[in-house]
């Protein structure tokens, strides 16, 4: 940004839904700017209605299209819907491929629709610290729900997905997935398990596998029992009882107070990255010519990494 | 671990390369022990010779069948084998699952191999710094090859893969992986891709994509060109070249030194991640009270994430 005037202009027009200043802030949070804390300090207080809801499972599973799928029938209620897919861009090919976005496109001329991806290789708290921000700015420019895609594979991923004010984990029919997202640790994540594709062979086994499992992880018999829905998102098959459940699940959480338990677990979470970003931005800002040293003296085996970092802190 | 002696027989039991010395070893890292640095210290003058190979890719690529594979051919040629298969366990299931795993009981009865799975849940350093630590104790036993197995999306799996000496991508036909991969940012980690389960339909389309890219990353032409290899692991078809094409990337790595530079990036890693694991550590064990409050004030509107970052580093 050139100055404190732009910076205004931008904060205007994020509270006005201006799509243009929308995704300004957010490339502003993916270059982890400098101007960030003003642009969250500006936003803060028209922060705090949107309801947020996370889509993740593995790749290929169709996460877009039921994203895109959601973005119709909320739109049908009457909603105005943002989308965030956390896409991490890659320098190989030159910037984030734009593959099954386009099938997005049939909600391009909806102004009452943003959809954005984002990459965070320049934020100073990661992925972290950065989805909950751009989250921010979707809230602040007063959209009712905004859906956030990751990757359902990874420990940031993950744990980006359960912050949601509602969790969908999405799994589908002949990708072995049914063990495999077991294995990732995704299932303890899912407030609401979708089994898209589910017009293809296996889908009635992956329904049972994962019922299965839900009872085998049932603790608490008053918990939320977290429902099954077939879909086949490519259709809109399966979609309207999909926002049933989703809604259904966002009433009890209002009620019963965990609504705002997730809320403040995602406010502490970036909170603490960001704490932590600061740290050690300082750490290889002040330590870099020592860690570099360390490092050779563990890789030769002459000191080992525990006391190497302590003698890292230390300096 | 109850006293020194303990710790002392566990030390000599990962230079004699005990299974059982190495399986507790690993639990220890596994779990956080406040064994570890004296462990680690002990163990460092023993370490730097095993070359680590890193295997990646999507869930159902074929990661497991390709590691049991190359399992049985690095055997066929006289070394010992280690594999580390990083599969973080779910508490929903009450453990990790066996699944693919079973594949490589053909391997359970040959002393000259060691096969672990590993959690990271415990670990102050994450996975960063949890993976580098196992790797050492293979190494310090004595192992020839680590396989480093990890699943190919999230940002912590795909460093750690990326920090091995050799890189293996893997992609299989069907799965919509050319592109997902990519956008997962896998593709600029891999120093050899591996086209899994390519008597498919699609592999020919999807080599020919991956050649594309490649081509398309290609910045200086003295640098290493990834080359493809085509296998089918489960029949063992195409492992013997993916040997060959692995001890040609080793051994071009250590000709021209960056053999020692990947060592001594994977090092600093590991220092860095156990630095920023202690400083993580302080901050929650000095700031949890006043992070509840910043959260929730965050998650209200009253402050922005950036002023409580600075509040809860002040403190």
């Amino acid at each position: 940004m050139r100055g404190g005037g732009d910076l205004d202009a931008l904060i205007a027009g994020v509270r006005e839904a201006r799509p243009r200043a929308i995704g300004r802030a957010i490339s502003l949070i993916e270059n982890g700017s400098a101007d960030l804390p003003q642009l969250a300090r500006a936003l803060a207080p028209d922060t705090g209605r949107a309801h947020i809801v996370g889509l993740t499972g593995s790749p290929g599973v169709g996460k877009s299209t039921t994203t895109s799928a959601l973005v119709g029938a909320l739109r049908a209620e009457g909603q105005r819907v943002g989308v965030l897919a956390i896409d991490p861009s890659s320098p190989f090919s030159g910037g984030a491929l734009l593959g099954d976005r386009v099938r997005m496109q049939s909600h391009a001329l909806d102004d009452r629709v943003y959809i954005r991806s984002m990459a965070t290789r320049g934020h100073l708290g990661g992925l972290a610290a950065a989805a909950p921000q751009a989250l921010r700015v979707f809230d602040a420019a007063g959209f009712d729900t905004v859906l956030l895609e990751t990757v359902g594979v990874g420990q940031s991923e993950i744990e980006v997905a359960a912050t949601a004010d509602t969790t969908l984990v999405l799994l589908a029919p002949g990708m072995g997935d049914g063990v495999q997202a077991a294995k990732a640790g995704i299932l303890e994540i899912g407030d609401i398990f979708v089994v898209n594709k589910s017009d293809r062979d296996g889908s009635q086994a992956l329904i049972r596998e994962l019922r299965g499992m839900i009872a085998l992880g049932e603790r608490d018999p008053a918990a939320w029992k977290p429902p099954i829905v077939a879909t086949v998102a490519l259709d809109n098959h399966g979609i309207d009882e999909l926002v049933r459940c989703i809604q259904g699940f966002r009433a009890s959480q209002v009620v019963n107070g965990q609504a705002d338990v997730r809320r403040v677990s995602r406010a502490r979470r970036e909170v603490e990255s960001l704490a932590l970003g600061r740290l050690r931005a300082q750490l290889s800002l002040e330590g870099r010519a020592g860690l570099d040293e360390l490092a050779t003296a563990v890789s030769r085996g002459e000191v080992d990494p525990y006391t190497a970092a302590d003698q890292l802190l230390a300096r």
